[in-house]
């Protein structure tokens, strides 16, 4: 339970979830028993229908997020991690705490072998109505590119088994086509990407073509820039909204569609939910966890870096 | 006489201007005089309404722009740069090479003492109405925290005195509001420009309030980061335009109403417009350059410089 409008929120985007969920999979719950339990049965929804592992305290967002995690070990959160690395559960997703979900990845699930440093994605729409996957959207800045073209082959793998693109075209974000331009990073990185025969790597992709979709599937960037195209594009996603331009395009930029923040690099799927998810915006991110964990992606990421 | 639509956009868009230009103004026109004269008359404006130079090169987009620069002596760009070097003209705008245009601005204009390094902004609208400056747009990759804190004295100065902003709110680019956010070089230059007292500095700004109009007038951020905004709004423009969402704001993003690129810290104002520009376009353009003129924006600058 978690997210500023939780547990309400949190528990009817699950019971939303129900309805589209593969036939061996179970919603774990994470919060205050007596809460959900209530909520269930106003939305008409059998108990059953969940695992329900009670927690009693919350990280709130003020909090030092390292320390919450340290102090309040019966939170959603840290419980919820706790199943994770110790396997219980598969997959775990949280509209809570993004600093805390960012301690629980690299402390508990920790980083998988190989990968200098985890990074979160986001799934972006193109127009051509096919998801591209943009990364790092904020964790990393000031990256170093050799990490950036591991957000190459990370973003590669996690838009072939999850987003089901076969052979994904990976760019790197530029401010130009042709190969030397850019700045230190970008060149450095593009170098690196060139030269990995695992990914099939198309250049460089300019800002004008991060939502065409006729370059890249994969477009890798250091994380300031990738949260500022991020922004921007939310800002413009309820700019365009309040002067009634709504249309399929602009309807996927709605987070609540979106499906959360995948953390990739880590030995679990972990997905971080804005924090003012709406019930729909949570069940989008629990999809996104399943599909996560039924496209293998973990295993085919340390696979991957088993051999870097 | 500049640009891919040369030299019949470039006629037709300073007939357009000549509609709106101060009764004082005289707008110069650098081309093959007599395809000029033709246009003008198949134009139905007379002749005398200009002031024609005569030259008979042209540097094409495919030229080495500082060998162009050298060898083709007569051509539009070489000649009005030597005019505006001299003082024979007080503004200097094209569609032609960016590159050319840049040799010129650095070689033939040269920086304003003081100034490390010269910038290309760009005017964006804000849902606010107001226009706010973002630079750099690409001239400028991997700044040091110094030139970007003089973009954000130049900016206020060009906020001020050419769009008419009272105490204009300088922000740096940043992927959050808090000081401590962002990478090496936004945190640097935060402090840089938060020291100086000539300049209403409001802090960070966010990707989601470059068009809003909320936090800032004038926008600091790096030529990567810059330049990657633009050519997204610039793509995103056209998926809204392709899409049937048109409005007053979108509008304001077609490059035809923004009215060029100006190279900020020279010693006159330039004008870089869009290679592809329309005689609407070339009028904006001719528009921009009439009002840095007017507003005194050199001396201003040099002043402000001369202090540094």
């Amino acid at each position: 339970m978690g997210g500023d409008f939780a547990p309400e929120a949190a528990v009817k985007g699950a019971v939303m979830a129900l309805d589209g969920l593969s036939a061996d999979s179970r919603i774990v719950l994470f919060g205050d028993g007596k809460q959900i339990r209530e909520i269930l049965a106003a939305e008409g929804c059998a108990v059953d229908r969940f695992d329900i592992v009670p927690t009693a305290e919350v990280i709130e967002m003020g909090d030092h997020p390292a320390k919450a995690f340290q102090a309040k070990t019966d939170s959603s959160i840290v419980v919820g991690f706790g199943h994770l690395a110790k396997g219980a559960i598969d997959g775990f997703a949280s509209a809570g705490s993004t600093g805390a979900m960012m301690v629980g990845s690299m402390y508990a699930v920790k980083p998988i072998e190989g990968v200098i440093r985890p990074t979160i994605s986001s799934s972006i729409p193109t127009v051509s109505g096919r998801h591209a996957l943009l990364l790092d959207v904020g964790l990393n800045v000031d990256c170093k590119p050799e990490v950036l073209a591991q957000y190459g082959l990370i973003g590669s793998i996690y838009a072939e088994s999850v987003l089901g693109i076969e052979r994904p075209r990976v760019a790197v974000l530029n401010i130009g086509e042709e190969e030397a331009k850019g700045n230190a990073q970008s060149k450095a990185t593009h170098e690196l990407l060139k030269a990995d025969a695992r990914i099939n790597f198309v250049g460089n992709v300019e800002g004008s073509h991060i939502f065409s979709g006729k370059v890249a599937d994969v477009i890798v960037c250091d994380g300031f820039v990738g949260n500022t195209v991020l922004k921007m594009a939310e800002g413009l996603y309820r700019i365009n909204r309040a002067m009634g331009c709504d249309n399929a395009f602009w309807e996927e930029m709605n987070y609540e569609n979106i499906g959360g923040t995948p953390v990739l690099g880590v030995n679990a799927p972990v997905i971080i939910g804005h924090g003012c998810s709406s019930p729909k915006a949570i069940r989008s991110m629990i999809r996104s966890t399943e599909q996560c964990i039924r496209a293998g992606l973990t295993d085919r990421l340390r696979r991957a870096f088993k051999e870097e």
